[in-house]
């Protein structure tokens, strides 16, 4: 059903992949659910590749959350396997099963461990994952693995999305030029808490593997955990990050190392560019809101307040019906639970300030609102007046579309 | 606009609520924002009326709120003024202007202390009340107060309710009969904490202001603050229970008092009923959901379950679309982040159990479920495995209805 959706109005051209030493990657269909669309990707990571990853914090998370929680602790990535159409979420001993299964699969294929693959799958939850299908489908798709298969990948990752999502960042480490490539899936059940929904992001870098968690883990917090589509977070969440190694860079052992100042600016802004590709493919996403929040007692206090705008469904649907109702965002800043003074706060739509000090601002003007409100990027600025705590979220409005899709996801 | 909207098909009848000693009631056009119907109510209560209130613990409360928190130190009730249309919530000095002056109005005609009167206001936010038209239409408000002013008042406070909201309970103290009537408003921006919207609740029984306070806020706390209909908190949420004490019945001193049993169990039933009348007028609602959770560590865990999976979205339109979607109660229970474990969990729909121990039953026949599913009442347990904690939650469905009313509120 995800080919029947338009596209989002949001949606963004797929970049330029080119090939990364040390990874192929390759999707068939392997008609695990949809029919007539590859739905299985497979990619092999040469002898040396390091691995970090972020998953939800779901109490109910996937067996491939369980299975790659545990293969993280060696560190050490030569395959990872993805699925779409079923999660294999809350399938109890036949869940554990096949991930099993399908990780000595792709071992036998890769001749590594089977704690060296990585698994990931979303779709339905709650139904047995038909792993034998996957098994079968393996071999062939092991045989087209190519260094050019990183859009296929990204389409194959889909479900409810419209659009596939990619993001490259060229940048160096002690001199030594290093590229770092992502797709990412994702499109509804989207409030991360921890990481969002599936990404996977591949560095020709030499980097060791709890310098590769502790960048990525800093990453995700400022991207991917910054947003949110309908404020449920998935049980299938994860961000995987794989280094190959292949771009013979200076050694590096400490993510503070200064060496890594510039990859790692190129990383957050590479993780940040896959989880606004998210967004913009918000279940019925017509409009991308950016909320800047100001002047909070903390930057964890900016942030929350941020989410609680950005998971306000009366301030999504003002927004899609166009309407600068600012007042919705007062009553979400009240609602966040977090410091505010009504008689300091301030609140802005499309950098003009509305409301000062706790009232509106004298002789305002809605007409540049009103414009600003007909675009597809909509800015919402607060400041709560109280210290210097900055923060900032991202979503999409909540339209017709995003009901239309999930009350019939399963049909 | 809210006359425009189609009366919700989980509408109650109003009842009879007879007249009670010691209140007048009435409404009137007062013009403040709505054409064509009343959008100003006022009561006046006799000497000696005791006064309890509960109000949105939001940061960013309106005018009114602060106005009635003041207020309620003293715990003399002698008039209430209701408007619709205007929220008087962000106005700055100009909120507290007009509190001041419609109190100061109100106390000149009920002959009483501008303290005595207590204030609350529903509708737009940030917009300056038009309060001398307040000012003005009170008088001949006044004029007309009856002892059968109940559902007019019901109705003068709606904003886009679509049903005027109420409820009775008789009961006795010491043996002496007293009754209890309330109404409430309350549709859109539903997530109480602490209290919910306008509700207003008279008995004619005699308690001291301290027992009402008592008795009212453990009440809320199983009732109103057991719902929501969009997780949003609003900015005006109050809940104030008035005694006449024109029953005559014996003194009681304490809210523990064994001769309130029986009151305590009408009003908190008539409270639920008030609160569960706002979900049935949930905006767009089609269909009601009941939730209740068992097994959680404690009541507290198990009532923040229950309300994640009120406030899921995804939950939500699967129930506008009859989808027994339990996945996504398994979602929703694991991003509520309360202790959960996937392999002690079980889920079921319509008294169906789908899903025990952490994966579906074997054998699960569906059809029960889909046929419950198609009703206007949705019931879903959840049980957790782990202790003894029980709560529960209700709430209503996310449907084009919802989007259609608030992406055009102020146009």
């Amino acid at each position: 059903m995800a080919d029947a959706l338009p596209t989002s109005p949001l949606a963004r051209p797929f970049p330029e992949l080119k090939p990364m030493a040390g990874v192929r990657f390759g999707a068939t269909a392997a008609g695990i659910r949809y029919a007539g669309r590859t739905d299985l990707v497979m990619a092999e990571f040469a002898p040396g590749t390091t691995v970090a990853g972020v998953f939800t914090r779901s109490k109910c998370p996937g067996a491939p959350v369980d299975w790659c929680r545990a293969a993280l602790a060696g560190g050490v990535a030569r395959a990872l396997v993805v699925n779409a159409g079923n999660a294999n979420v809350f399938t109890g001993r036949a869940g554990y099963e096949a991930t099993q299964a399908n990780a000595a699969d792709a071992a036998r294929l890769a001749q590594c461990a089977a704690s060296e693959v990585f698994l990931a799958s979303t779709g339905v939850i709650g139904e047995v994952l038909p792993y034998r299908k996957i098994s079968d489908a393996l071999p062939g798709l092991y045989a087209t693995l190519s260094e050019d298969g990183w859009e296929d990948a990204a389409r194959g990752i889909m479900t409810t999305d419209t659009f596939p999502k990619g993001a490259v960042r060229e940048t160096t480490i002690g001199g030594t030029k290093v590229r770092i490539q992502g797709i990412a899936k994702g499109s509804g059940m989207i409030a991360p808490d921890m990481a969002t929904m599936l990404a996977f992001v591949v560095t020709d870098a030499a980097l060791p593997a709890p310098v590769l968690q502790a960048l990525l883990s800093r990453g995700t917090e400022k991207s991917f955990n910054c947003t949110t589509v309908d404020s449920d977070t998935s049980t299938s969440d994860m961000v995987l990050l794989f280094a190959t190694a292949k771009a013979g860079n200076p050694k590096v052992a400490d993510a503070q190392d200064p060496a890594l100042a510039e990859f790692t600016q190129a990383l957050d802004s590479l993780l940040l560019e896959l989880a606004l590709l998210v967004v913009r493919d918000g279940e019925g996403a017509t409009k991308m809101m950016h909320i800047r929040v100001t002047g909070a007692t903390s930057d964890e206090s900016a942030k929350r307040v941020a989410m609680a705008i950005a998971n306000s469904p009366l301030v999504k649907t003002a927004i899609a019906g166009e309407d600068a109702n600012w007042g919705r965002v007062v009553m979400a800043v009240g609602k966040s639970g977090e410091p505010a003074n009504r008689d300091t706060l301030s609140v802005g739509i499309g950098g003009t300030w509305i409301a000062n000090n706790g009232t509106v601002v004298a002789g305002y003007d809605e007409a540049p609102v009103v414009a600003h409100m007909k675009g597809r990027e909509i800015e919402i600025d607060v400041d709560l007046g109280l210290a210097n705590g900055i923060g900032q979220a991202w979503t999409c409005d909540l339209t017709h579309g995003y009901i239309d899709i999930n009350g019939s996801y399963r049909s």
